[in-house]
């Protein structure tokens, strides 16, 4: 069974960083969670940069330890986790991209691994939920993010990481009953914008609606939301206020806190969680590796919550 | 009418940046809202730059699409606006830069139009109290800031950002019955500035004071002072935390999130807003343009709020 | 009586900085409280850097005034304070730097002189907690932390920031019943690190314990662990979120607000601090200058207790 | 005639910044240089982020005086110029993309009207040529750059900034007998390359080649490649050392100085310049705007020895 | 006699930093050099924050040892020394201020000390030259600068950065006929500077004259200048290229290396030099220090070239 | 034979980066160079941080193509390489560090492998010389750097990176007699420093002695010392200019530009190269990464050099 790196032994600052600390691997051989990068940022419409992000999970990964005190569990004993590498793409084909993210999450998903994956622009969401879907079938999508991401188009690109909600409900991926998106907020272009969701059938969960919540409030919506439907959590690292997570394409002021989203996801025991993403991290814009380290972090807890999953089922 | 440039014809990392993506204008016709650039910074007491205020906001603002979906009005078809460009200031003559500024600020007023204008240090919002109290007469202020701003003088100069407030109520720019200030907090000078600060009539409504406060306390007690006589909102960013707005010249730990200031803007609601500064944007220490980001978006609700008031008023 | 320099004289850019713009003093002659340095990061894990956070804090002080607000004092006019410039250390020998610490704190307690310390990794504390053993016996310890650093060797040393704390308990210098950690969060090696702890004797207050907790209510866990034992403040910079302190050597996602923070000094009135330190302040991951002001501000609040309880015990 | 804003009675910081602090001019009218910028960088194969370039350009652009001291001209007084805004393109189509810049381009040529540009990565030279070509016909090319760019193609796409030049050769934009690459360094894929690049019948003078030699030969290999042939320059920033030229996306160690490349244009009198452009300037990963400064620099050089010619040809 | 602290005793990262790690002393008692800062910086145009300069200088110059090799002399040994602090100045009030340099450098000169100052803008000459005028008469004034600052006014001052060098010359503080420029270069705003600067005697040796030379080249130029005339250095760190000192107000591409200015200090000997500053500091755009650590070895060298000419003239 | 992954196919920026994008290889089985980084900070006596040296280094290389124009070879057809990962050390533990360097550098050596690392501190090369050796008796050394490293000890420590050489020495391990230190500068501690490193026996070429010298004079001087004794290369980074390589822990100015470095290197043809090392790398000061581009970069000519001397050797 794989397990980080020995902090004892190697320590944190040593070698190539994995995701981590695990071991490199280049099949899903004996594997219960695949953790992936996806180097692409050719959808990105502002600020570029997310190809990077990766690398830069990778590094700041480093700085975690393996138990999670608060959910009482070490993940790595439970699940066999491995660095399977960067997902194959094509920085001048979003299109060929898009197949190869699908590929990668169908061979994943149909040999009965769950996907953990860092981005990346948030078009990478579009690729994996393909793979998915095509191995299990739509399932519930909770996207934590500032937007929407269910534009129709981008300079007549349908394409684009503001658009990746709208063609994977297009396209039958998701199971729109159970898809909530939490932490949006700021301006849109039109009033139609929020007339275009409600008719995709999603629910939102605003920033202004959860003013002076506690997190057991929304913690609750979250849950009375996706129920007991296979979730696929998609965390743009813009969700979080850009206090929090400067390194990112397009940053939105008035998000949520860290300590927020941590305490969050520990909430989010028992929802049927089968694989996340974590998006949108852009290295040249981060200050000291924070949003990196936050980005790893979210990976972690979700590790934690797929480890409780399994020992509960097992 | 004008309108923001289309994201979806002009890139928004394209061309010369202006507020809000705003056609530039150089006089006043038409017009119901001035967006202006007050880049001055001679009386910073610590770190100067907010000279470079206004182009840092303008680059930040191309993120701001124009609904918005809180206050559900999109200002921009409401309120003719435009970038009337930066007021003419002399960056070697405190005095003279005052009088460029309420010149400015008397012609913006006199002809009906609101301002909305971006730092500069705190003192152009003297230079604006003065050309608004010209035309019209004194009127409350409602300062988000860390600090008083009514000391006396500092090395003997009765201009500089920090006695902007003591000088704008002696001079009987300030209709002080209704003036209150928020987010004030860290070490004054000695006990004395309290007292003075009572003297001048001031309310102020410290960070200690609303600690654990949930954001519709804060908002019925500016509501409570305000009522409705017309106010002239002065925000500066250090009234937010560092952490939220780095980019500033003197930074005071224990602000405002950026979440309670957005909120907090909502519920200005009914406020009878006259005209805003946003303030004390210092680039050269900011982080990934987070503070210049915030201070556009403070703009932009600004705008949403004025826009309602039109709204209900026609 | 030693004053800070008069910022209406000089201003707070210039000359070579002290902490709090006191005068340096090279003896403890009539002082009440000492400032000092401890340069030293050679027991740091991940990270280094902190050498250079004295230096750091000595300038982000400039900024402070004098007069405390929400305590109502002075501290500088009840407390005879100076910068006593920074202990000797030896960058190339631990053991020898904390003996050096040790001696230093020994004089200042014998001295009957209240030490505040800036670091400098967490492992000064240890050399401090041996001084202050010296001359008046154990003390009870709040550790403001995001990790527990009980950890027993690192790499086989058994003197790395990540084990000071039961260093300091295994030697006796620690009132263990009156001790508290708060703060902490973040993975651990394994289960056994909360055991260990709980042998250790030591009770936690994990983040996790107090989302959505009131600032009253932390406070009122603190006084009532720490009751009316003489306490020694240990304050990791880490402790606060790193989006509030990024220039810290091991950052942990998910940690304190500075609002947080300066609320709970303020509500530590009556505990019976004895000394205290703010350490882990890494200036090349900083920025702005952010993460050295939130600790000077730490600092300056301890002194505004100190002479809270001085006054009162007068 | 258009003139730069004046310093002496706007502010150098002031306003939303303008190439040169010229004019904005939406059509060519009576222009004889048209400066725009190329936001584009979907073809970039390493960093991204020259999509910012134009606007970092305007920004530093403000610093730069009107008259050129060594060539003793002041361009604006012989030129009629103005910045044309940028050109549209399409983050998401790079043909689309080629497509908009030709044809801006040709519209520029066709007027008789010289361009300046602004990137963008480097593909955006394909776009130029191809207008310029379509005007009248292949020209020289002048190439500053420390890579070939003569690649057939990078993971399937022919239009990447990599091999720009090997397709405007192809489409027979180049007249290829008088054109240079200067600075040409760094390491290759195989010695196929330089094969590749004799085929196509270039000249590459690489720094290896020019190691100790003095401006002045260095400017005399150049007459003698161009001789008084048309000539477009296309100046690539990574031309230039890193240490001049941090903000770019493929930074390549051991270049030019700054010193050399002003030096040189000096020497590029003479020169039959017909257009330029200067690329590849990525704002995220500049140090204090120095490389936007170089690149605003260079073109302010351009428009001297533009207006030079024009002096003698008048 | 004043010695830097000992490097094997107090670490260099160690206690609040002066000049050199020089004592500080609040007179000149037994002084043959004063090293002072002149935290000034509201002469500034462009960029400001050379207030912070000193500060600066200070913590980067605690890297340099006591000897110099290259010019054989360990200057501590020959020349009593001390970091006398910053001269006090008036952030508001400019003439106040070039009084007080000018109150403060009379003291010095007529003391018989040697002044070496580090900046703050340019403007500081202006109040040190009219104190040394007042001591001793006009001397010779070796600018080491890429800017002219001969320019009559700015927004009507006459007190600014940019005219230090004009006002200095009408008030006959300089002896005109061994006074030289170096390192101008850059566009100017009309080809009347420069019959400007020849109309006020001074000869200028600009950046494009000496391409290609060798460093003994320019000091053969600089000597033959000077000659035996007491001259004054004004070193403004632009006339360095930004690579090697990006942190500064006005930039300029295309100037020294820093080797070129060491080895021309080296070849320096036998100047009659009477005192120096280093400006134009401007930390906030600097990079990891160099900027600061340049300006701090220029100050090294020239106290090495003192040392020399004191144990010549012994 | 290993060969780094193909750009066409897996991006620059995909993966975890190793160095030169070679395969990871646990033993040195079938390798003719292994090239291996050494975390190591612990002797530092500045600024700390150079254990993140060989993670910067591994993702700076990934930017370099196999194909060396100038030596006119691909090192990668002829030396069979990889990256063996991370040399053990114990931050805390400098002894036992050195040990476990010798061990690994003997190793490779004893199994005729040549080894190439990227530090880490300077005193890493006393645990490689040591290694060296061990298994062939002691080597000259070729070192560029700023500094001697010749002191005796720093705080009363032998082994720190000030002094490796000068360790190296008097261990044995050094062929003095063909032993040469360039790019040398700076202050010193005392004029009998330079007497201790002629009574070591070292030739020195420093900066001042070179000033205005052709790289082919700098290349003959540097071949007259070594000949053709087996010479190991110590490339300090310091030795370049920090405009060049800020990224590094005692910058000192006036050093080489990255052009001379990368054209001496390739004039080092026929030195006898037996193994390199390239140090001092300190990403947290580092600017875009140039710092580390330039590290990879001269690994990359010297493994061009190995390749060459084995060819001819062949």
């Amino acid at each position: 069974m794989n397990y980080p790196l020995d902090a004892q032994v190697t320590p944190r600052f040593a070698g190539s960083p994995t995701f981590f600390r695990l071991p490199q691997q280049n099949n899903l051989d004996g594997l219960e969670v695949a953790v992936t990068g996806i180097p692409f940022d050719s959808a990105a419409s502002f600020r570029p940069g997310a190809r990077f992000g990766p690398r830069a999970v990778r590094e700041m990964s480093s700085l975690l330890r393996p138990f999670n005190r608060v959910l009482d569990i070490d993940p790595y004993k439970i699940l066999n986790c491995a660095d399977v590498g960067d997902c194959p793409v094509n920085p001048f084909d979003t299109l060929e991209s898009l197949d190869l993210m699908a590929e990668r999450y169908h061979e994943i998903a149909r040999a009965g691994v769950t996907p953990l994956s860092f981005g990346g622009d948030h078009l990478v969401a579009l690729g994996e939920l393909r793979g998915i879907a095509r191995a299990r079938g739509p399932v519930a999508v909770l996207q934590v993010d500032a937007h929407l991401d269910t534009w129709d188009s981008y300079f007549g690109s349908k394409y684009t990481h503001g658009s990746f909600m709208k063609r994977a409900i297009e396209e039958g991926l998701v199971d729109v009953a159970h898809t909530l998106q939490v932490g949006i907020r700021g301006p849109l272009f039109s009033s139609q914008d929020m007339a275009d969701v409600r008719a995709l059938g999603i629910e939102i969960l605003p920033m202004d609606a959860i003013v002076d919540w506690t997190v057991d409030q929304i913690a609750a919506a979250i849950h009375a939301r996706v129920g007991s439907a296979p979730v696929f959590l998609t965390f743009d690292v813009d969700g979080v206020d850009p206090a929090f997570a400067p390194g990112t394409g397009t940053p939105e002021i008035g998000g949520f806190t860290s300590q927020q989203i941590i305490a969050l996801l520990h909430r989010l025991r028992g929802v049927n969680l089968i694989g996340a993403d974590i998006v949108e991290v852009s290295p040249a814009y981060d200050n000291a590796g924070i949003t990196a380290l936050l980005a790893a972090r979210v990976g972690y807890e979700v590790l934690g919550l797929l480890a409780l999953q399994r020992k509960k089922g097992a």
